[in-house]
């Protein structure tokens, strides 16, 4: 852990100055520009649009996201340098521009956010119905799934491709459900989902080889198929995140069209050529504020029941797993805080040591627990939501109901896995 | 753990022969003919009929219960014993007995077996419920529960019965379900839940103070609750596990009066009086036998996956949670194995060391982890079928998916805790 005041060996134990900040933000308004303009250039296709496109034109479209998600990476850090070195910055356009540039990087991630949740709900079905994740004939499923497979291309890495290709492909239950004891439980219909099983079952006919016929007594249902529970659960994710991404793609190209947007690309493009220090900026020392920002971290982090994250099955994730309040779970919410202050201790290390500077992995694999940890909260309380939906079938909600508690245990995984590379910080530096 | 083949400072590590083993059974079947005597005395009514009893007369209902535990005790050492040191016994008269005593402990065992289920699963259900276990008001919950608590008196620990009675006192949802997102879900009826909830519901009218009335809009729900989902959930374990655990003590009754356990019965009170060994026995070494069990036990330990076990949150358990196939986890059964494998190594160590030898904590904690594993094993197991009931509301499944994943979790808990007991084991050794 980076605990700069304290350690006598820290390469930069000099005094850091306001013209390193100065440097930093420089360099990251620049990089800002630079993103907004390949964005521009790429046609800012990079979501829920791109699926109308063929899948080979698509380089554009990565070229778009990987734009997009740049543009967030330096909002995200010129916001936190703003935030942790206000004392050194003119008030006034510090205060001006630092919502403005949390209302962008918020309204650019949720597109993205979506995408990553419904991928990553989709990959859990999967896993917990035993399917193979990289089974042998995910190219057939690929060709053939224009129901599921083709509503995310574009932004997801190829192996959730693959996944849920499968998916689409998966053999079996869906064809062979007269024999399934959850076939029972499916007599209310769920006319939300069904078109899109059909969809799935379609295309999952189109692959299948000419013998396997349509509703033909299977011989024993091989566990690595998708159950019909899980296929509509599926579907019924699908449908309902990818009408949010959809919303949420739509509210960010209007977002950055609006005069708004522009007005905080000309204050970034300032920013990029003179930054607006305060008088004694210039000589004040960086370093009593960064390690202000880390002590609110520590006091944060001191907080958290980490003896009990420690204990590995604890059970805590999901005590309120089946509560009647569909709100976020308030356990959560001091882990949430913790990771937007380990972000702020990580920019404000970056800002002094410079973007140069080797990146501490230990504090890298703590964010990624708490990245994983807001993840696995938010995708189980899109699961939670969903099984909300009026008459779905229960066999749907059964499968929903897994799946929230799969990824809570997800969560209390996260906080074990930060409590863990916390305690390995605390060895690694006293 | 018992290396009594490798550790020169053991107690015992002269010779123990056949005159140890002889005393260990006859000691066993002593303890059996006492058990079935008391067991005859307060009338074997330690099951599902104490609950037409009034419950301060339930004492002898306790001490039945006592009874057929100890029956299944001794008959499950005196059945080691058979099966680990089987050359130094008679064989015609043992390869008799021995399957008799199976027989007997197994049907014994179901009546228990269902209650302790249940009293999992509903704990369970109120744990994720974030209902409080213990709560102030479970007194009138118990004076009330004229609904669910009233179902298993006389056979749990106090404990359990304070939750079960708190989930017929819970408030709110119950009473104010209109403002319940999962209320919508719960068009389609569950008759066979109903009559039940209408019970709980009713009961927890007569708990609830005057002035909470009927479908009042209620503030905020709060979290420590049921939703109508999880009591629908309980009531149909309730209704389904005393059915069968009504069924289980039937067939124990008939079993113990059957002219079947009347021959075991005098097989075990000659074992009493004189034990039937061959002429070897009486100076035969035990502890090559004892050696071969521990190493069967050993063996099959070697070739579970420890290392997958002892990484926490390793989600291995609920790969199948969404199977169609609702026969047991096939990755269960190794487990099962060697939970009976240390059984019989600890019924070994029993019969060489004397019953009054100290008992080994290690072996104790791992075998209790494995009991843990076999009951939350059979309890997501039972989640998962009651799933399958026809016609349950899209409330009830999801509540049971949820259910379903967490047993599922205490499996994989269960499997990390045997892991770290063996480790120690093998450190506290080596």
């Amino acid at each position: 852990m980076a605990q700069q005041h304290l350690d006598p060996t820290d390469p930069v134990a000099g005094a850091v100055t306001g013209d390193a900040l100065a440097g930093y933000l420089r360099a990251q308004a620049t990089e800002f520009l630079r993103a907004l303009r390949v964005h521009r250039e790429t046609g800012g296709e990079g979501g829920a649009h791109a699926r109308a496109k063929s899948r080979p034109a698509g380089n554009g479209s990565v070229d778009s996201v990987d734009a997009a998600r740049a543009l967030r990476r330096s909002a995200r850090r010129i916001s936190a340098s703003l935030h942790t070195f206000r004392p050194l910055l003119d008030p006034d356009w510090s205060e001006a521009i630092r919502p403005e540039l949390a209302w962008l990087s918020g309204t650019l991630a949720m597109e993205h956010a979506y995408a990553a949740r419904l991928d990553r709900l989709l990959l859990a079905l999967h896993r917990l119905s035993g399917a193979p994740v990289f089974p042998a004939q995910a190219g057939t499923g690929i060709a053939g799934g224009t129901g599921i497979a083709a509503g995310t291309a574009g932004d997801s890495a190829a192996g959730v491709h693959s996944a849920r290709a499968a998916g689409t492909a998966a053999d079996g239950p869906l064809g062979a459900a007269a024999d399934s004891p959850s076939r029972t439980a499916s007599d209310a219909p769920d006319p939300a989902a069904d078109g899109r099983v059909a969809g799935a079952a379609s295309a999952l006919r189109q692959a299948a080889p000419p013998h396997a016929g349509p509703p033909a007594p299977a011989p024993t249902p091989d566990r690595g198929n998708l159950t019909v529970g899980a296929a509509k659960a599926g579907a019924l994710l699908e449908r309902q995140l990818t009408l949010a991404r959809t919303r949420a793609h739509s509210t960010a190209l209007q977002a950055l069209g609006s005069s708004r947007f522009h007005a905080v690309a000309d204050g970034i493009a300032l920013l990029a050529s003179e930054v607006p220090l305060t008088a004694a900026a210039a000589t004040a020392d960086l370093r009593p504020l960064a390690a202000a920002a880390e002590e609110r971290l520590t006091d944060a982090v001191a907080a958290l029941p980490l003896v009990t994250a420690g204990h590995p099955y604890n059970a805590e994730a999901l005590i309120h797993g089946l509560s009647p309040d569909p709100a976020p779970h308030p356990q959560d919410a001091p882990w949430h805080q913790v990771r937007l202050l380990l972000r702020l201790h990580r920019y404000a290390r970056e800002a002094m040591h410079g973007g140069d500077t080797s990146v501490d992995v230990r504090l890298l694999a703590a964010g990624q627990s708490l990245n994983r940890h807001r993840d696995a909260s938010e995708a189980a309380a899109a699961a939670a939501q969903a099984a909300r939906t009026p008459r779905i079938a229960p066999a749907t909600a059964y499968a929903l109901g897994v799946l929230h508690a799969d990824q809570r245990h997800e969560v209390e995984a996260a906080r074990f896995a930060f409590q863990q590379s916390w305690q390995m910080q605390r060895v690694g530096t006293s």
